[in-house]
């Protein structure tokens, strides 16, 4: 077994992209030669967008579980789905964006605010149809009604989140749900392609849908209680985008459901009135805090990170399986 | 044969949609039940959107080629491919709609300025994944190649018109390109697929295709005219939205090719410059109607009509093909 660095103990993420670094050359040539198009706009806004310091961390997922099911065929769908999965990642961002209005991604300015919104919107889908192009590379109806099927929920997911701004009531009861679909689908059918391509059993591939479920079940709770730590600047994002958004995500829901009557007004006039002043994020950040809502809201995403791992059981020992593991604590590992 | 009403010599689309009347019903049952959704917004825009008037031009394509190819099967790929094709087009027309901040489509108001920028997005985007899981009903792989290269090409001729939008010279050279992508490659797809499910000749299909293609040609060319017509009105639309909006189509295209030294600063400081003042548009319908434009650019789209008519030469009589190719004269009989 290889010494592992500093580094790699820092980013449980850099052992399994090691091990996958092959096909993930492959997957990245792919990618580039699929936004070439003789309208200069498309590759400039998508290769903007993809190589903003994104991780791949779903092109990986896909790479790693097929490799993890001893995928083996020349026709290289493992290469093609994973392209396909960023394609469909990358189509939201872009999406997103418009819908956001955010300054910054990853710490480069989104495409949405270099280009405009309309350039954002026709590029998205222009790679959400390269996405659907990929997934033909299977020649498996399954991967196709896995892939197709994510693609919708996931705008369902955005919709969703998009008609529960603004309305914290509404945002509570639907939390998970949103969180699923806009964002733990694409994870858990990442993954689950990984097993088809390989030919393995229904139980094995409903597996790997639960641990990339669970996995982006926690990933996005991590990511949401960053939005109010300090350590969103090293991510590229601006501290309480989420609060000025009137997003309402697990922190804020902890918080208010724990809050006095005082506090319940101040939510309420921030999120539901839409009434924000100078000084509120900080008021509402001390609140967060005073009920530790960002450590509990962690707590959960640990719980996720535990019943993810629990799915693996049903696979063998192998190189890939710890690896496949460790980006579990890559998903919640990130500061607050 | 039957007596043709008055109103169906007015308009040739009307027997071509009595002849697939039965299928056009279950392609909007399937419609209907595929919006439905728990997140209302998603049947409320996707609703409005299908709902404002549409002619089902495309779908009616999908239905009435795969009859004329004699289609018999009982998994209603017929059914699925023109529902399909339907979700394709609105989602365009949805996020066009963000694109255009156009105000009128079709005789109503927009999805995007009676609920924003963001649902419209979403919500095509919730189409275009339907759609993609529709194409899956067919069950070949050819079908799926044609669809999806198709979303990729529409939006590719989005971005193309985007890029020439404001431009003279650009928009000149690419208007023939930008029209056969942004428009007529959906009607190729729709007529194409058509011969695909129904097992035809690979010459029969790419007869099919060519037919597709043409007609969408002389669509959008007859569509571009009507922007200067009174009887945009009519159809709901804005007369001179193009001009305002800075797009280059085929009636200023020939008025400024034909143009003196005065007129083409005219066109320049319109379109070029973007510096429009009251009265302009005036002026830009005096300058078309002087130089013939509108008359010209009807010619071409006649001309086009005529290629589609050939393709059809490869099919025998039946009671459809006539039908067909009377959609041919609906697509350009539109008044101006």
């Amino acid at each position: 077994m290889k010494a592992i660095p500093e580094e790699k103990e820092q980013n449980p993420l850099l052992n399994l992209r090691e091990l996958v670094e092959g096909e993930l050359d492959k997957v990245d040539e792919l990618i580039f030669s699929l936004i070439a198009s003789k309208i200069d706009l498309i590759p400039e806004i998508s290769e903007h967008t993809i190589s903003s310091g994104g991780k791949r961390l779903r092109p990986i997922l896909t790479l790693a579980s097929s490799k993890m099911c001893g995928y083996e065929n020349s026709d290289e769908a493992n290469i093609n789905l994973a392209a396909c999965v960023e394609f469909i990642h990358t189509a939201t961002l872009l999406h997103d964006d418009v819908v956001d209005k955010s300054d910054l991604r990853r710490g480069k300015v989104t495409a949405n605010s270099l280009w405009g919104n309309k350039e954002s919107i026709l590029v998205g889908d222009f790679l959400l149809g390269k996405a659907f192009s990929l997934m033909g590379s299977a020649k498996s109806l399954d991967v196709y009604r896995i892939l197709s099927n994510a693609a919708v929920v996931i705008s369902e997911g955005e919709v969703m989140q998009l008609a529960a701004t603004g309305n914290i009531e509404a945002a509570t009861r639907q939390y998970e749900d949103i969180i699923k679909a806009k964002t733990a689908e694409l994870f858990a059918a990442a993954c689950e392609v990984g097993g088809v391509i390989s030919n393995k059993s229904e139980a094995e591939c409903a597996a790997l849908r639960d641990y990339g479920m669970n996995l982006g079940i926690a990933f996005q709770i991590a990511d949401d209680v960053l939005d109010y730590s300090q350590d969103a600047k090293l991510l590229g994002k601006n501290v309480g985008d989420d609060f000025k958004d009137r997003k309402v995500t697990l922190p804020l829901i902890i918080a208010y459901k724990q809050a006095n009557e005082i506090e319940r007004g101040f939510w309420e006039r921030v999120i539901d009135e839409n009434h924000q002043e100078e000084g509120d994020l900080e008021d509402a950040i001390s609140l967060i805090k005073k009920h530790n809502a960002l450590e509990k809201s962690m707590q959960k995403a640990m719980d996720y990170a535990d019943s993810a791992r629990k799915s693996m059981d049903i696979f063998p020992d192998s190189d890939i399986k710890p690896a496949l593991l460790s980006v579990l604590d890559f998903a919640v590992q990130r500061k607050f």
